[in-house]
């Protein structure tokens, strides 16, 4: 161990730890560390410790030879403060390695080998590499039900773990993979204004043109401390947050930064995602939406029904209620793509708007209806019924405008990207299919989710009859480059096929 | 596009490319780049264009808002040229990841599918993180035999060829996992001595102690560019050289920055590896080496052959003459594990040195007997005494030391470590196992391969009569934190076991 004094260095890794040493730092060769080497670092009380990855600086105006330069995030975790000592060390490798190997070659891993990778992941310990490594050990050979048994657990005891005191607290999640399908923000003030304890956290798009925190950012504030998220939930019955900040099973946040660029999404990973998410929320039922269709995460009923016994499974061991809902994923729900297009649809909704998109509305009421039903004073059958006076009556609009208000109300919202392009139909017919991939790549391309008012906006869904030169939809950005993008792809394939009837492929 | 000033920012970040922009970019917004995304870098007249991770940057004084900074390699790439212009612009995918998707869904890949990935990584497309997704997903599922051929030949595609106009051109190699296993610096100056054309290039350690090439370093310079590579080949007949600066199968060197960290080497890839090398480096007959052992690589018989029928398999289509010998890996071979230690055990047999250790000699001599019967000359048998007179009679000795000034004596050869400590023997009785992954371990920890001069030289072998308190190895480092992570790991586990006979599971 050797003395440094701490430096930050204003480069931010997005998510890795990078420490800087410069070439001529006497510890550098006295201890034999290399780029790219994993180093220690320990603040003097050792009270602090974290994990970087070397990088090997020949300027002193980055790192001077006696500093330990620390990159954005890296220096917060060490608390902060320029000019204070650190010792440095060699890293050891994560214990938790040799389980991830084991899972290489294709053993299946024990409750005490995810809390060990968990652990290790959670206090930084993995380098991108190593978790790409456990991402795709995991997603290939797949996760026998127990190890996402494990894995949900491992990763529920490395974070926060909310309490509410009420016996019932409940939630509800889509496994994503359709565009546009934004019931969350509907489903959450319908079911608060019934009087039903809902604190919503919602993570960001991690492959899709929208994630639900996405969407509501362009209406409020999502980041919410602990505390916030508590005294809202306190007041509102109900919030829809980013779980990010909340410290609820961080290490899901912390993979996502893998998973993202990898564009990696597998069962196991999926569910021991969701599940460890809701349980540390402090939810005791959940309503999982899990869409079907070609062009959906899920193809066909087979795999549906598998994936629901596997969130059955785990949900039960870990005191869950949970009903899962398989419903239509040929096509994307409502109008919009992207997180202003898809607040504009959320807030038409609420507002009884005639212009509203009427299957988003459907598919809100009837999940709504299925969530309602947990209350032991409502009986089976009288959910939809009751959720729909709810949002008919106002009351679902009201509530919203006051969860808006709670978390901050964005005092400018994000507009519609100025860039507008009109994709027409080649010929003439019904549209008989619309691939949901090749419509959120398009909105992707325009910008969402980070640029908010990018996107893709439908004038057509499946059945609609359709003549040559009519408009499929708008793609709209906000940079010029990002608009080329989506252009080009939408000419060479714009998603939709035209013939002359549906094949109803709907469960 | 866009056009920014070009930057050196004098950062070491180790074979991945690292681009800088000011968070006040003009671009950085208007194009939308995040932290974390690729970018694609063109020169602008386009003849030169590399990819880059992006990191965001808050300091004028690492990068300006209008220029754009490169770390050293990536510099490099670009022509190492500061305050031109370049334009970039956001990176597209590497096409060939869909391919790499596949393989994580079980899929096997074809030729195309090699050549796309071998290509995308030999031009920088690929991230850290998504070559770890391809070694992991390879090893996993493992490659069918077919896959293995087709990634061997794409690997050689992306590189130079070397032909060398004669008939037999001769190499040897061995797959590793055991410490001190330096028979190549032997076999090389023996076969050569014969007149054989053996152009040899070997890699660096990759999860081993010593490479031959880290070995070789201690005696010369190995770092040869093609051109020198190609003169002392056609001087010496013969050269002991790393393969990385050769541009022979580069793909494999660039995988091996993430195989390293992650300790990967599953048989697919192997045998990829190094069939590639050897046939980019214009081998036409190999002999192969496949220690067996409980703690080599391979520890049983059935699956050192079937590894075995692999390399011939592969080697039968791409037209290269292979015998595979399998021996015996139950310990290290020789005495030293380390670069110094090991070279000095090769110059002990080179000089019929009555010390010399007999097991690395007998294994250097039936190796080379093996390659000499290549020669249509020699009659099947023979070639064991052909090596023994030409290694006594001090032929070997000189071929040795002529291959070494041709390359370049190294004027000041790195010494064994100064700090030293015995591991002594807690029981007696005689040797009955010793752990090569243990002394590997603690050989790595004392600083081998990076520090030449550390390492474990070995006092007892397999089979050896100990006395309580007999000192069964000594732990040699060059700096003071690796020596105690040495000596610690060796207290825990020296990695010697005592007993009353040794169990013969030699081959």
């Amino acid at each position: 161990m050797s003395t440094l004094t701490l430096r930050k260095v204003a480069i931010d890794t997005y998510r890795e730890n990078v420490a800087y040493l410069h070439r001529d730092c006497k510890l550098y060769r006295s201890e034999g560390f290399q780029a790219l080497n994993k180093i220690e670092i320990h603040s003097l009380d050792g009270a602090v410790s974290i994990i970087a990855v070397l990088n090997v600086v020949d300027d002193d105006c980055i790192t001077k030879p006696d500093e330990l330069g620390l990159c954005e995030q890296a220096f917060r975790q060490m608390g902060g403060e320029a000019g204070v000592a650190v010792n440095i060390a060699h890293a050891r490798l994560p214990a938790s390695l040799k389980a991830v190997h084991r899972k290489i070659s294709g053993d299946n891993l024990g409750l005490e080998d995810y809390q060990g990778i968990a652990r290790d992941i959670a206090s930084n310990r993995y380098s991108k590499i190593e978790m790409a490594a456990f991402l795709v050990a995991c997603s290939q050979t797949g996760l026998e039900r127990d190890e996402v048994l494990y894995l949900t657990k491992a990763m529920i005891e490395t974070g926060k773990r909310l309490n509410w005191g009420e016996p019932l607290v409940v939630d509800k999640h889509c496994i994503g993979g359709i565009p546009g399908n934004r019931t969350t923000m509907l489903i959450v003030p319908i079911v608060a204004a019934h009087g039903m304890l809902i604190p919503k956290t919602s993570s960001r798009a991690i492959t899709s043109p929208a994630g639900t925190a996405d969407t509501m950012e362009v209406l409020a504030r999502v980041e919410l401390s602990p505390h916030e998220l508590h005294e809202i939930v306190r007041a509102q019955r109900a919030c829809l947050a980013w779980g990010g900040t909340a410290e609820l099973a961080p290490v899901d946040d912390i993979l996502i930064a893998v998973e993202r660029p990898l564009s990696m999404d597998s069962p196991g990973q999926m569910v021991a995602s969701i599940l460890s998410k809701k349980l540390a929320a402090g939810a005791t039922h959940l309503i999982i939406d899990i869409p079907i269709g070609a062009t959906a995460k899920i193809s066909n009923r087979s795999r549906a029904l598998a994936l629901r016994r596997l969130f059955e499974y785990v949900g039960d061991h870990l005191g869950l209620s949970i009903e899962v809902v398989l419903t239509d994923g040929r096509q994307p729900v409502g109008r919009g793509i992207g997180p202003a297009l898809e607040s504009r649809d959320v807030m038409q909704v609420l507002n009884n708007d005639p212009a509203a998109p009427l299957d988003l509305r459907e598919k809100s009421l009837q999940l709504a209806g299925r969530i309602i039903e947990f209350d032991p004073d409502v009986r089976g059958g009288q959910g939809y019924v009751i959720a729909r006076d709810i949002l008919e009556s106002g009351r679902a609009l009201a509530k919203m405008q006051a969860i808006v208000d709670a978390q901050g109300r964005n005092p400018n919202p994000p507009q519609i990207g100025h860039f507008c392009h009109d994709v027409t139909a080649t010929d003439s017919g019904q549209v008989t299919s619309i691939d949901n991939l090749q419509l959120a790549h398009i909105a992707r391309l325009a910008g969402a989710p980070m640029d908010k008012g990018a996107g893709v906006d439908l004038h057509k869904k499946l059945g609609d009859p359709v003549e040559v030169g009519e408009t499929l939809f708008s793609i709209y950005a906000e940079f010029p480059a990002d608009f080329e993008f989506a252009r080009e792809s939408a000419e060479q394939n714009s998603g939709f096929t035209t013939g002359n009837a549906v094949v109803d492929e709907s469960p």
